[in-house]
């Protein structure tokens, strides 16, 4: 293959459509083709329809109607939390769920809804959490017009980070996150190794970017490590509210 | 204030809404409160209509009507790209486009459209590039059916890194890159403190995952960065190809 | 200047000194001048006769006799802690000492010693402290045959991530920290932009590699980060216990 | 065990050996206990006389006498380099040589001197490189007085990443590195998961400061990754000049 085109030519394309970035110094001569590579070739994916639609590559987790890829935590049984209008809504007292199959790295889709009835305050409002790893918690709560402590707000790494911004929507309304997870390691002597990672956009707007996450969360006391599998179920909170979640897919990483 | 709420409390709390986290160890006790905070508060926003449309701290850049936030490249003058049907629109030879204004940390919403009507291949067809700090490119690209260099791909870096996916829509489709970028840091000497890093969604795909950037964008030769302000502005290239461009909001970080 | 040298010498020059690399594949042609860049210049420095001893654009905070660079943290007058043969030692409830100048981003380096008389146990071992930024604790105790919590240990940050190993020597033996530590950054409005991090040699052993620090050092409660200067004074605790120090230098990066 | 010690205890502790840090804020109150955690317990080691000598959890590659964790490149037999005053010495034309044993993350010690008689100029004078992996280059050069392109100097990653600064002995000197590495990760497809990163002191001085890796060193052309094992040998360069090794060793992390 000749990878020599002639000069001129590169030349006379930067002079007609050039961006005015080199404006300051002399224009580079020389091989353009010894910084392109074709392989390996990436692979194609078919996006979603919109941007919160599932792309091809995804799995998807709750299609609106379909609860099976979760089990209940309480007895490994089926799922008791109810499908209404196609979303998966807590059923208080039933314990949380989690997914039948485990992840490590991914990126996850869900949306949720807390109550349009406001009822409580604080921590007492619309909360649920999504479990990455089925430990480290991503808050869910209703905090349009509830103040609670900042590291436990929503978007907030429940009890460690607070999100960088509350970009929350009215009780009663759909709201998304976005997340980039990538799961801790760990040596073979059960110490930390890397810790877990995470970057979240609420209702399109970054609130967590790039956040290391401290250790498993915890209600009481400090966070630590305690080494698991690569692959861990996701799971979602019960806690007494009943708040709905729908649209939930996953690409493992 | 009294933070020592009765622990039968909190331990009956935990033991109705239990998530199954804490089965295998038996539960913490103590203060809960100790490991929560008030201050800082949390800024609060409100967040667009969709995860598409500006949240309302972004500064929008294009919104469909007016392109006074951007002037040429060519001479510092007015844009001369086209405004159709809502889209900021590269008028082959009137060069590239920068913001007025410059920005370093960013969230960054784009929607960009090749043409319909197919013409040319690999890079010949439907190019163009965002240049974040007008120096860093993120790689714009028909690339549907459309095989180039890896490293020359829509969602690429240009000339660095292959996206992880090739999520691209068909030519005259809308496309949305969601971009997280950090500045590049340099010591009063001039030389590299800390390289660029950016984050990609290529319609709601990961595509970059918090992807070192070498240097600034070079046709050829090897990149390497050169010291610059901590606020550049936000460049469009002029391609040669009418792609057209609009719903463009910078969140700085 | 002429960058294109004579391919043939290129090619023989690879045949002839080949590390094997290139076996499977075929080697590649053309310009390898492309990817040499020769500006800016590296800076130059002296290093130290080993690499304990200050290179010559570190500051030297302690020589061995000179602690006019620190002042104490009861009053903010001269330092109380004696001088004993070339140490710097701890007087017992004369407060902690701190430098009269700030850092931020810096390589440290830094000797202690731990009584050779044993006495106490745990956290009452020969326990002091250094604090970058004067806020983020790394642990100094003597914590050869002493047990105590993991995340209180010698070389932890203290009360959040334990060292990967303990490397400790025998008390009354000098040790070395060789410490990389990048200052959190704040925005505009006092809410974290990025966590500290650090690196830790102990006695040139990997005991913190790249770890997130979660915010100012708590003795009780959760950390948490709040705003504060891009340079603060290094200081160094009195915990009650005659830890010696010697030798500490310091690079701002 | 009983964790509730008594709270005035704790209090006086902290007012009589204060290091001032809470000077403006009222002392927290609560049970210091739930911050501390005792499992699971550190790995305790015996770091080296210096820190510059082996620890007690390190292979040491080269001990001064035995070079048998080595083999040659070009024909996998015996290393056919001279060991001389307990140094391993490049013998011209004899080929690279690697561990017998792969590596991925690791901290690697190693100590070189190039010739006293100083002989060329630029990348001629006392070359040779350490292959981590097999292919990720840290240049080793004779950089004293001796300019040469800034990304191929001493304590470069070479044709990428210059060294934060020159911190170069004299020919005829020995001189150390001391270089955390964290391996390269891929996804089953092969593309690339996380890019290698390094650290490198270079007598002592920070010269790499967790600089991200582009892909497998390239003389000519663009740098990229193709997928590996998690351990690959590490390889030392026969560039032709007489570079000397010793105290080689390397903790797996």
């Amino acid at each position: 293959m000749n990878y020599h085109l002639p000069r001129i030519a590169l030349v006379s394309c930067l002079s007609i459509f050039s961006i005015g970035l080199f404006a300051q110094t002399a224009p580079r001569t020389g091989d353009a083709k010894l910084t392109e590579y074709w392989d390996p070739q990436v692979r194609i994916i078919t996006p979603g329809k919109t941007a919160s639609d599932a792309p091809s590559d995804a799995i998807v987790l709750f299609d609106g109607k379909d609860a099976s890829k979760w089990k209940s935590q309480k007895d490994g049984g089926e799922v008791r939390w109810k499908i209404e209008d196609g979303a998966l809504v807590v059923a208080r007292g039933t314990g949380g769920i989690q997914t039948r199959e485990g992840f490590g790295d991914c990126q996850l889709h869900i949306e949720w809804r807390t109550p349009a009835k406001v009822e409580g305050e604080s921590q007492g409002r619309g909360n649920s959490g999504i479990f990455l790893m089925g430990k480290y918690e991503l808050q869910v709560l209703d905090n349009y017009n509830n103040r609670t402590y900042s590291n436990g707000q929503a978007a907030s790494i429940y009890k460690q980070t607070p999100p960088l911004v509350n970009a929350s929507r009215k009780p009663g309304e759909w709201q998304t996150y976005d997340i980039l997870f990538t799961a801790p390691q760990f040596y073979a002597d059960g110490s930390l190794k890397s810790p877990a990672r995470i970057t979240v956009f609420h209702n399109g707007v970054l609130v967590q970017n790039n956040t290391t996450i401290w250790g498993a969360t915890q209600y009481i006391g400090t966070p630590n490590y305690e080494p698991h599998g690569a692959l861990e179920p996701l799971a979602l909170q019960d806690h007494g509210n009943p708040v709905a979640f729908r649209n939930i897919w996953i690409r493992p990483l």
